[in-house]
Order: C-alpha cells, then sequence, then structure tokens
C-alpha cells in the first residue's frame, strides 16, 4: 500500500523488472499545463541503462507512452497515466537465483514479508521501478520550471574516496551530463571514471554521493512540524535503492561549528531578506527561505557484484552466489536524474500544499 | 495541514510553547492494551527541560492529562486526547524579539509563509512541540513491548568533536540515563559534559549525534518503495527541531568499501535466517531482516545563543540580536526520547500495516 | 483509525460521552482568519442538550476553550486544539447496562470489533462525539463566511409523517431557529412539537429530515471521481449517529421524471451561466456549478425508547431492556447543526484543495 | 488529486473515453491471492456496453491486461496495474459539441473548474472511469470471496415507476443476469424492459433504484465516527456518474415507524447474536453486526437525450443541443456491476483495516 508519494501531487507507480512493464499514475497534476511525450523521455533517458560502458549493458529503449491525462498538448487536471514497457528482460539469468538470497538485495525480506516473491530481476525491489518516478518528476519538474521557474541540479560529489567540491550555485545540467559519471568537475570526472572501470575488472562495485541543488524557491513551501522539506526531501531518497543517508545544508559536517558560527546572519541585498551563508541549505524551521536549497544522498556500492559471496537458500542452506545479470558497477551516475525527480515531486506537492493552505505560491514574497 | 505523522498509528500534534499548552490525539491505537499515565510520564520526564544544569532551566512539570481513549486502564480503540499544560512560559522574553527575525531560526520563513507569526517562543516551531511526540511515541513504544516485545534504546555518540563507540547489541536505557548527556560511555560521557558546561559560559551553543537500535523487530516489517523503514524513519526523525542528517546502517561511511566487501553475508544460526555483519542496519529493500535496527541522526548547534549576532527584523533593518530566554546550549541528550519516540511512532505503524495486509504480525517467522 | 475527516481542512475528533471530555484538532486552517472562542461557542449552543423540552435534560454548558492555533484573535495556520469538557455524566445509569446490548446501538458491535467497550454513556459512541465536529465545523463556515461569503442553512423539513415544504433560496437561520424543532413553517412546526411531546409521553421516539442548502458556491468546486461533491457530503453526513440516508438535488425522487425533463436548462441570466431548474442540487459531475447546493439526510427515529425491549447480554441470554438515561425523543433538531457542520467542513476542504490544484478560488468564474 | 479510493485497499483509476483506453492500479491487495485476468474480465463484461439493446450500441471489447503485481498466477503484495485499450472511439460525435454544455452533464463545471475541459466524449467525466473501478473491484471481490467467504450481490429494484420486491437473502447473481435489466422479478424485468424500450423510441431516458446486499460480513468491520461502514458506503457509491442518493437498511422509509418497532432486537440463534429484523441494514454504529448489509442507491435519468434541449455554449450564448452519441437510455442495468464493485472496494479496504488494527478477521466471533 505505499506505493503512493504526495499528497496534492501524487505519483502511484506500479511494475516489475521483468514483467509487462513498469509505469506510474501522476494525480493532482494542475490543468493547462504544456506536455509532450519529450518532456517525459528527455529524463528518462537520462536514467536509462547503456548510456555509457559506466552502466548496465541491458537494452531499453524506455519509450514512454502518455495514457492519459493530456489532451490537445495540455494537461487537463486529470490524472496521467504512463506506461513505459521492458523490452531486453532476461528471466532465465534469474532462473538460478529463485531461491537464493542475494545478499543485501531484498530477496529475503520480501520473502519474509510476504511469503512469495517474484525473483526475476528482484522484481518490485529492482532499480526499474524508479523509471515511474522519474517520469512522474519530469512533469513535476516541467510545472515548476513553467509556473514558478525552478530548477533542480543534481550531481555527483563523491565516488568511493574521490571528492569534487561542485559550486551549488553555478553547477548546470549540461556541465553535469557532460561527464559520463556526472560529476561536473572534469579532473575527479575522470579519476571517478577510473575508479569504476577497474572495480568493474574486478567483478566488484562502488558508492558513492549525489549532491543536489533546487534553485529559485521562494520562501514560504514547506511546512512546520511533520511537512518539513527535510523531512520529505529525506523521505523520497531515502526510498531510493541503495540510499543509505540524507543531510541537508552542513549536515553531519555541521556538528564541527559551534552554534555562533554555524548560524546563518540575515541581511538585505537588493531589498530582499537572504543570509550570508547557507548552512541551513536553503530550509528554515522545514520551510524555504528563499536560498538555494542543497542536500545530500548517500548511495553503499552496489550489492550486485561478480565475485563469489556466501549466503543461504530458501531451505536454509549455506550456499555460494555468483551474479551474473547484467548490472551496474556503480549506481551513482544513473541516480542523479532519480534524485532530481524526488526532489521535484516533493517541492510540486508542497508547492499546491502552500497555494491551498495560504491563497499565495510564494513568488510575491 | 502536516501535524500528523503514520498511517494507521496516527498522532496529531497541537500547540504552542508560550499558549496553554502543548498535546496530541493518538488514532489508530488497538484495543486491550494496558495504558497507565505513568507509561507516558515516564518519558516526558526524559524529555522535560530542567533535567540537569545541561538543559534549559524552564520549570515545567509536563504532566500528561489523558482525556480520553482509555477505560478502566485499557485502550478502546478509540483516539487517545492528550494534554500537558504549560506552567512557566515567560512571553516577556521573546516581547523585542517580535519584530526580529533570529538566525537559523523559523522566524523569517514562517512570516514568509503565513505573514503572521506566534512569535512567543517560536510558538509552533518551539521543541516544546515535541512533547506530543514523545507521549504519543510512549503508547507506541508500550504497544511494541507488550505485542513484540520490541525495544527501542537511543543514545548520544558524539558531541561536538567527542566521539562514543557504543555497541547497540548490548546497550540499555539505564545505562544511557545513567549519563547526564546520554552518552553511555562514561570516559566520554565526562568529556562531553565538560565541552557543554563550557560552551555555556562562552554563551555559545555545541551539536551531535543520536544513534537508535531497536532491537526485536521481526523480519517482513516495512514495505518496499515509499514506505521503506529507512525512509520513514527518515521522515520521522528530520522533522525533529534542528535535525540535519540521518543515516541508516553504514550510511555516509559505507561509501569507503566497495560492495563484496560492504555485502552482510547470509548464514544460519540457531536455525535462523541471519546475517553476519549489520552493514544494512537491520533494513534490506525497505523491510526489517530480523537484526538490530540502527540508525544515526545528526543535530547541529542550537541556533539560540547568548553571542550577539547580526540579523533583520520585519521593517527589513539589520539590527544585532541577544538571546535571553532560556535555552539549551546542546539539544542532543533531550532529543534522545524524541528521536526514541519518532522510532516507535513509525513502527508501531509498520507493524500495523503489515499485520493488515499479511495477516502475519512477523513473529511467527 | 477514522477519527479524521478532510484532506486539506483535516478534522480530528476525539471524546467519550462520560470521560473528561470531548474536543477536536483542526488541521490545515488557513492563517489570518479572525477567530474567537464565541464564534464557536454560537453552534456548540444551538447543538447542547437542554435547549428546550424536546431534546434530553443533561445539563451541559459545553463551554468550549481553545488550546491552540489562535494568537492574538488570529488563526496561525497551525493546528486548533479545542476542548469541552464534560460536567453532567451520569455513569450510574448506564451501570446495569454495562453487559447489555442496547437494541440498534452500538452496543454489540463495538465489543464484536474490539473486544472491549466503553459503556458508560455509549462511549465514543455517543451524539457526543459530534461536539468536536461542529466545533470543527464553526471554524470552516467561518472561514468560508469570511473569504467566499458562503452561507449553510440546515432545517427540518420532516418529522416521522408530517412534512413542509420550505424555500432553499430564502430561507434563514433566524427563521430556522425560531423553531424549536429547527422547522422554519410555523404551522408544521407546531405540530412535530406536538409529535415530538406525544412520542415523548409514550416512551417512543421519532425520526426524519434534515435538508441542508448551501449558498455561494461559485461554480467549479470539488473533484471528479472520488472526491465529488455528493459523495463527501453523503460520506461526512452518514458519519453522523442515526442517519440512515442521503440525496442531492431531485434524490430518490428524481427517479419518477423523465431525462429530457429532469435535466436543468442552462441559461444566461445577468451575465453568468445558470440552471433554470435545479434537480442537479448545485453539483453536476461533481462540480458546484453555482446554484445552491440542496441535500437531504435521513435520521431514524432514536434507538434509546423507555419502553421495555427485547435484547441479549454478554453471556448470549435473552434479557429485556429498558432505557433510562437522559435522551431525546427526536434527535432530528439538534442534528441540524450537525448536518450543517458537515457540510462545512467538507466545502471548506473542497475550496482549499481547489485553490491548492488550480490557483483558483472559484470566486472569479 | 481525488482520483484514488481506500486506505489499505487503494484503487487509482486513470484514463478517458476517447483517449488510449483506462485502467487503474491497485494498491495493498494482500499476497498470494490466486489471480487470473478472468477473474477481473467477467465482471467487465458485466460492464460492458453492447450487451443488450438496452445498451450504447458502443462496441469495446473491453480486455482487460494484467501488466504487474501478479506472478505465476499469484499476487505479490505489490501494486497490480490493469488497463483496458479504448477501440470504438468516435470522437467526431462529439466535435460539434466541444463548445456547447450539454445539459445536467460535466461539461460546464469542468469548464468552470480547469478552464480546460477533454470534450471527446465527456473525457474524465465519462462512465468509461467506471471500468478501472470495475476492475478493481473483481479483484476486491475475490479477496473477501477467498478469504472471508463474502457474497456480493446487486439487482435492479426500480425503473422509473416501476417495482420490484427482491429478497436479500435468497437472490443470486445467476437470478439477476438472467434478467436483461438485472432484475430478479421475471414480471417487472419484463415491465421494465418494455418502459426502456418505449423510452428510448420516444429519445428520453429513466432512471431507477440498484440495491445490493452483502453476505458473509463478520460481526466487527467497519469503523466509528468518520470510517463508519454506511458513510463509506454512500461515498463510493455516491461517486458513480448519475447517483443522487444512498440509503441503508430502512433508509428514508424508516422514518415512518417509532423507535420501537424501527428496533432491531437481539436474538440468539444457533448460538449466534442475531438480530430479529433487519432494519439497520447489516451495520450498527457504523460496524457490521454479522446480518446481511443492504443499501439502495438512485440514479436519476440518464442526462443524454436525443430530444432537442435549450442550453448555452462557451461564448454564453444559448443554443439547443440534439444528442446523437451512442448512449443508454437508461444506465441502471449497467450500474448494478458498478454499485458492486464500489461495496467490494470498501469492504475490502476495510477488512485489512479491521485486521490490521485488532489483529482479528472478524471470523471467529
Amino acid at each position: 500500500m505505499s506505493n503512493s508519494f504526495g499528497r496534492l501531487f501524487r505519483v502511484t507507480t506500479w511494475g516489475e523488472s521483468h514483467g509487462v512493464g513498469v509505469g506510474c499514475v501522476v494525480d493532482g497534476c494542475p490543468p493547462s499545463l504544456r506536455l509532450a511525450p519529450e518532456d517525459i523521455q528527455k529524463d528518462l533517458d537520462r536514467r536509462r541503462p547503456g548510456q555509457s560502458r559506466l552502466t548496465s549493458s541491458r537494452q531499453e529503449a524506455d519509450r514512454v507512452e502518455i495514457l492519459s491525462g493530456v489532451f490537445e498538448g495540455l494537461t487537463m487536471g486529470s490524472p496521467i497515466g504512463l506506461l513505459v514497457r521492458n523490452q531486453d528482460a532476461r528471466p532465465s539469468d534469474y532462473e538460478r537465483l529463485k531461491d537464493v538470497y542475494r545478499p543485501s538485495h531484498a530477496d529475503y525480506t520480501q520473502d519474509a514479508k510476504y511469503g512469495v516473491r517474484n525473483w526475476k530481476g528482484g522484481g518490485r525491489a529492482s532499480a526499474r521501478e524508479t523509471l515511474g518516478r522519474v517520469a512522474a518528476g519530469a512533469i513535476a519538474r516541467k510545472l515548476l520550471k513553467d509556473l514558478c521557474e525552478v530548477e533542480i541540479v543534481g550531481y555527483v560529489t563523491r565516488i568511493h574516496g574521490l571528492s569534487a567540491a561542485v559550486d551549488p550555485d553555478g553547477v548546470t545540467v549540461e556541465a553535469v551530463d557532460a561527464s559520463a559519471v556526472r560529476c561536473p568537475d572534469p579532473e575527479t570526472s575522470k579519476a571517478m571514471i577510473d575508479a569504476i572501470d577497474a572495480v568493474r575488472a574486478e567483478g566488484d562495485s562502488l558508492g558513492g554521493v549525489v549532491e543536489c541543488v533546487v534553485r529559485g524557491i521562494p520562501p514560504g513551501w514547506g511546512e512546520p512540524v511533520f511537512g518539513k522539506l527535510e523531512a520529505e526531501l529525506a523521505a523520497g531518497t531515502l526510498s531510493i535503492p541503495a540510499a543509505k543517508g540524507f543531510e541537508i545544508g552542513s549536515g553531519f559536517a555541521g556538528i564541527d561549528m559551534k552554534g555562533s558560527d554555524h548560524n546563518d546572519a540575515f541581511v538585505v541585498r537588493e531589498g530582499r531578506v537572504r543570509t550570508e551563508t547557507n548552512r541551513s541549505g536553503g530550509v528554515q524551521g522545514g520551510i524555504s527561505n528563499g536560498e538555494p536549497i542543497v542536500f545530500r544522498v548517500a548511495f553503499k556500492p552496489t550489492s550486485t557484484v561478480r565475485k563469489p559471496q556466501r549466503t543461504v537458500n530458501r531451505a536454509k542452506e549455506e550456499v555460494v552466489v555468483e551474479a551474473r545479470g547484467r548490472h551496474d558497477p556503480c549506481v551513482v551516475p544513473r541516480a542523479v536524474p532519480i534524485v532530481e525527480a524526488m526532489a521535484a515531486l516533493v517541492l510540486a506537492d508542497q508547492f499546491l500544499r502552500h497555494r491551498g493552505q495560504t491563497g499565495r505560491t510564494g513568488s510575491a514574497i
């Protein structure tokens, strides 16, 4: 029952890795938004496997079909159904895994929960599920862009031991996508690519960090108490497979500062209330303060590795498993559009809630 | 509209720092649970200001009144209303702040959102709001303890630069509460107390980390996709004032490992499927795997400091502000019962959802 | 878990007939609404027992206390907690009923569901629960009045065999409240009063119909499919104790017409699109069309009667029961403010949802 | 945002009359339910146009495709995506209506709400939307049948002035479906068919009543206050296009009785608590009492009639409109499976909620 996300702008995803396809329904999208399949396809292509040698070799065109909710190029305020058919499913890769619990996958826990499990490609626990999110996120993004000029840019700041310093105020999608690992710092990008190449040769995997900046959010979005922006951004991004951590603004590192240094002094610039620093990450008391929203998500090294691993099977026998299916030695670059999508979904929803409760869009403040 | 948390076990909190009081309604608590005011009071006392010289000197007895839902000592399946009256409110402390935006507080953003603001003690953005959560969490905790023998223990592992290594498998509430900073490592505890004393003298503040372990959760709780345990734990804890980061299991540090090392090998022990290590933090694919659930929450240094700070007021004039109200130089020790409460709320809710969808409690697996 | 109603304007009620009190939390009320206790008290007084000899003699002042959410006379956008303490509870009246299932009450079903039951005055199933709804409804009503000039008037059109024809376009609250049975037709009102007096003397009870008109709703409120106005009005009013039926516009009687007669012809009047007749009851396709919204709710004769009745007890023995507690021989007049409150709650919620999704208030159309 | 129904067993529908197709996602279906396309197709076929000369001549095979959630013939606990492609859409029938507001349709209100409208066949307001409900309802029905032996039978008791008396305890789906108007009383059925034939010849339409009985529900399902069975059944059925009224048990007619006659005396039969009469319609205090649940839904005469009608267009000019598209002179027979589906959805959801909150299924009482 937890396949929906959002309250006013609400996506429900469905579909499995090796079934008919994957998709989603977006309910609550405002009317009169201009929406074409390409608006969605663009983001799906950034999430697609087979983009480069760094990603899974699974061949999926991932063409989206808009099933409903758009008429003569405009959204109607009615639910938007989206469908992407699976093409290059190879269930045979998984046949020998049907009774084996792959370490740090969802095989065992799904069995424990439901008593049954779709073992083909991880079923619902596959990262293919995120396709529906990215498709819905593209609509959310369009809404934010068209109605509020909000811009969302995600990028990789860390792969294993390699870190890049990226300026959240200036980074562009173009600069990010120019790198095969989506790290806009060319030198670090090169080192990251080498590291991933090396680990793939070993049959192993790496993790990393995606940072994401949202620019153009006016002050006032987000809600106190349980609807805080950081709480919803964390819920959205920690629901992405392999995510293990979330932080906003200064995050865990902020602990090394004292309060008087950590606080963001308010100043007036060009007639607007601004903060001199942005350790708050654009959010104070759960509500946007007009500064860029900056957060980071940690992804563990991919669980699927070619190296042999000890595990158990359904009969509770200890066995050794070796992955054969196609997979990414490092999911972090492909996680970028997924993180952006979750941010877009959270913010589009908060925009509608804010407009509903207060009658303001926030842009006039 | 975001003052509720949970789906089947659902708390709604209300109340402001300097109003009549604070409280909550817990809807969905199963019937026939034995519940006395002391079950709730116990946790409120651990959250209460004035516990030691490390905390705010505000004097609040924080006595809870059960308004409904309990009859002859038992829950009835009906909503449980809880009320705690404010006693030691000193709005005059805030009078001179009514038009000033304290740095890194919610003053400015609340104004931006609503156009109006209860300036007395931060109003709804006050940490006093968490009283309702702790009260509700105590009921959730009772449910988990009585029906499933689940135990939740939170503790401080870091204050500013000081870290403690705590064994999540063995740590007890008693050991934690024996320390004024709720760090069960006596030596580090002492150093932490000294550091807080020092910073209080300076009129400054410190942040830190609360780690929390949940023991006794059977495999199978939590839901795939958007209802993942880590997503809901993150949403719950990042909605606590001053929280800036969340991680589960290996978290951000897991990035330093390769997949083959990071994966938790499955083994069979005493006839049960277990994992040899617990980098997953007890959760795989969003669902509990029977190992202890371990997560951490980062809290920034308290925004309220006595040192003078630059800021602006409602008239957009740059001014200097100095806090006078009573406040904690470090909220981390008092955050422990709040973190525990949010974990209890998430897990009680997931227990009911799991039982509803599958007809299992998870205990039989 | 079903003690909340609404999505953006959301009320959660709590409390039992003979416990500490009853109350509610209203979450999602927009900021800057002027709200005083009298705004709420006014409606509570119209629901109160002991208004006339036609109602229960239970003496309750039903004074409301605003616990939170209002500051300096204005709503803050934060949750509004409301409390009404019980005063004239007489649990002893119910002592001898603790093991008996009163016919057509909720005694048996509550026991069947929960295994436990608060037998004092029906506990949560008491009509006293509706106090929280009326209090919340008063706030919704204030919002609708102040922001949109919407007016809600309920009245009794039928008691047992006696019917009144009331003009929904012209009827006023004053005319309604001038009648002890809330029937604005003086002659029928008198006959109804006599009928209730007679049935009270017999120790029996009567049912009836409340009609309700909502004037001033602009076209465009309500949502297609599951959020239709009639669906939500029905859900809201059929959740009132003793309600057995709901109809909108022509309702059940519309079946006697053919489509060509039943359809409401559109016309243009004073530059606005109007309908010549209003068999649709102001709602088409679930959305308001600008005409008055008119609906009716049927209430069964009160289950509590003084006449002896056959029933069974917890031990499954057949016994005879005679009511003694204080109760209304006809709840219909007191149901009027409750029906109005539910309508107000539905419409305030739909207003906020409409404003959120479309950015319009509807008033400009 | 109101295209979802249910809380634990939750359907989201999407799709328009003349778009790609219609469908739904069912989230929360328990695992291990045996489910084949035929289980769903069976109910779709009963809703399908072109079943007899009484229904619309639109030719739609309405073949359902299961997109996800079922693996090796079993549900997996994951969301079930369902798709039915439109085939016989004839948008040209509607071209000339694109700027005209058909009387008592949703044309005007959709325009008023959204500012845009899919004018092809009514778009989202078309009865074709109910296909997704019937498909989801079929799954709910399977669940209720397989896990709890619950049976749902709907039937027509009234068309215009013609009424049939049907025994809710004994009526079967077979007897109902043997009649082209789904009235299991052969004589009345014949008269109803004649009446519909006559009105079709005139280019007019008729309304009627669907009664529905649910047998086999154990005591204890449903929730007090806002989750009452009658409230949810009303919400579900009044969201069906053309529905104007709902009543449960004695409904509006119960007003003609006094309380002492109306009350259902409890008796013990075969060791179980039963009621002698069933004026409560199987529900007391919102919760099932173990008796058959009986409710009725009134449907207005179809708005689409061939006779010329006065109306206005988008330019606010008064015009005359004559329907040409294919439509039903009386929707009531085809509404039967839709009413059953909504009942199934409500009850499956309440079953899961009851099991979640109480740990009981109700069957053991």
